[in-house]
């Protein structure tokens, strides 16, 4: 089926929250074989919902509509709505009856009753939550209103949305979705050894930046399941030989979770030695549920003084070469592994910037050490962009220097 | 002036990209004193890419266009636009010329050509960068387009745009626009303490949960300076008694950033042990530029093993109370603080789940640990929702304690 997300909120218009909603929906919807027509984010302005929502109900399939649906005065998704289909509000008891029950203490419940006043029509989507959602079926196609708040609204998709959209009739075509994670070409260059293969039918290739990876996505669409299967493992050999070892994952993988998976075959535990990082290391690690089986810990050695003494690289060390130096880079990586009995430690220590930049040492200088099998080194790198961009990269850089490693069994 | 951002790309309608670049747009235009009428999401279709420009073209001052520019096949916009506005591609041999100083190594300039292709008319916003961007001006129009690729926007828009629009005619009113970011207080709470400001002339007040945090933003609209300054003046004391101390800064301001003010005025050094959340502390406070000046590091002590080696915790406090207790978190900030003599510990210890609970100490149970002018305390809290909102709760708590600790000179 073919829709449109519409995402309401005068907080999304003026950049002050990111809309990470209906990026959420797309790809959920995407995955399930849906496609999105169309995006659209505007403020809490009754004539403009009324008018988005009335345009999309003509040419798509299916709407979904996030925010607006709250208790604050600023929230006007159901008057609008109410408005412009023409269905009067009622007020839904059962609503207003799980709102008495999830009340924090000093709130009351006539604050909170705006939102029992649903469009006429409007049927609840799940009836125990503190944040309903609704559906309204108007002129035979499905609307679902969901709340803007991110987890409320994914938990609705995730469990009432895509369920009641699968039952509906209206699926033409069978799609074979994947992702291809990469890390180290450019873009371009994938592009270049990919050219053939986009020019097939029925073959869409997506090349998508995402902070210092690349993905790729094949997309296969057909009338007949059989030939979409077919084209894809197909297309797919194709994508993995002209990529090699570029990539590192597909859809869900994430470089923490490739490494995790790696170290949990290997047996291994994995510590972290990071400077100028600042702990982003770790942090892309414990986000993978589970990574205590195959993740130590380490050090946020941001100051020399810690990296003294928390990683007992020698003093002269720091003195003679710098922070920012191999020799320092090689240390925290062997001193951390020996301290703690880990088999593998990455360390980095770098300049992250805007400012500590010198003629020989400048801004995006970043050294990444390892240490596995007994063996350590370190290896010079030079990135570009700002302080979000450089620790970004430097993190990538450093999780897939432990991939490698992993992966060759060594250390180059 | 009132504009409309339309951001172009088949990765952001399925999904596998979230579009930041129209919200960055979004605020840093708002910032400016431009209000935002819709933001449309919009696969590489040409169609439908003209058919969105020449609404917004019929109904706003201004349009942003993000995305599509590239050199990839799937990039279209360029095409669209000389298609929906009449205006034949022509080549320009300047960007040709650029494309060729900024070649990466087995990058040929016949696959970057495609980029050199503008609509009749186009003026090149910067001369010197790699992905230009343009402007053409459409029945008096100003429409920017610029590359989707995040860091190249926000340099442009930031750059070339803004002062653009600036010296265009047709600003009517006067703005005066603040966020006030608030932590520790629920958004109902928030509305009630604002509401009979809310109900004042030429004031709108919009809530914004962000993660763990309520931002607040006050916008004054009014075609007199002066009586904009007033009013502004006003609400701001309104809104600053109504919250107090739930409010940590405002605009730019971050927690993060916010403790580096406090460290600083009071030539203190932190440190951090993290068990749970693995870094996240860490790398918020190092996402500030200067943060090595107050910032010391710490122990990403994940695993046991490491809260004993590197924080020197008693093997017999972990087997006694758990590694999750009151008594480990203490330990783990005071024994930080002595080890590498710095000013101010905080430490964090819980279960963030999805697995790891028990009847006792259910996922989302959390301690956090503080010491400060040589007293030291830890506090249990019960955060709820999934392992990232558990990690990220847990991580604003940790800075908002040290923040409150400083303030008030004292741990309680």
């Amino acid at each position: 089926m073919i829709g449109e997300i519409i995402a309401i909120g005068d907080e999304l218009i003026s950049g002050r929250t990111e809309n990470t909603t209906s990026a959420f929906a797309a790809r959920h919807l995407f995955a399930a074989g849906h496609e999105i027509y169309a995006m659209h984010t505007i403020g809490d302005n009754p004539a403009l919902i009324g008018e988005v929502l009335k345009r999309a109900l003509k040419r798509v399939d299916f709407v979904v509509v996030t925010g607006g649906l709250g208790s604050t005065t600023d929230d006007l998704t159901n008057e609008a709505v109410a408005e412009a289909l023409d269905r009067e509000p009622i007020l839904y008891p059962e609503i207003l009856k799980r709102i008495r029950e999830h009340l924090d203490a000093n709130q009351q419940v006539s604050n909170l009753e705006k939102m029992a006043w649903l469009p006429q029509g409007a049927e609840i989507l799940n009836e125990k939550a503190k944040m309903a959602g609704y559906l309204l079926v108007h002129n035979s196609i499905p609307v679902f209103f969901l709340p803007g708040v991110p987890y409320q609204m994914r938990e609705l998709l995730l469990e009432h949305v895509l369920p009641r959209l699968a039952g509906w009739s209206g699926n033409h075509h069978r799609v074979k979705q994947r992702t291809y994670k990469t890390f180290g070409l450019p873009e371009t260059v994938i592009n270049q050894r990919l050219l053939a293969l986009e020019r097939r039918d029925s073959i869409h290739i997506g090349y998508y930046p995402v902070n210092c990876e690349v993905h790729v996505s094949l997309t296969v669409l057909e009338e007949n399941k059989q030939a979409a299967e077919e084209k894809f493992i197909d297309a797919d050999r194709v994508i993995t030989d002209a990529l090699g070892d570029a990539i590192y994952g597909t859809d869900q993988d994430t470089l923490a979770s490739v490494v995790g998976k790696l170290l949990q075959d290997r047996h291994k535990m994995l510590s972290v030695a990071e400077s100028c990082t600042g702990g982003m290391i770790g942090k892309r690690i414990t986000e993978v549920a589970g990574s205590s089986t195959w993740f130590a810990g380490g050090v946020i050695a941001y100051s020399n003084r810690l990296k003294e003494i928390l990683l007992n690289v020698d003093h002269d060390l720091l003195n003679n070469y710098g922070a920012v130096s191999e020799q320092v880079a090689i240390a925290m990586a062997a001193r951390l592994s020996e301290r703690i009995s880990s088999d593998i430690s990455v360390s980095v220590t770098g300049i992250a910037g805007p400012t500590g930049g010198s003629d020989e040492k400048p801004v995006g200088t970043v050294y990444i050490g390892i240490f596995y099998n007994n063996k350590v080194t370190a290896h010079l790198h030079h990135f570009s962009g700002n302080r979000t961009r450089i620790r970004d990269t430097t993190t990538c850089t450093a999780l897939d220097t432990v991939r490698r490693a992993l992966l060759t069994d060594s250390v180059q």
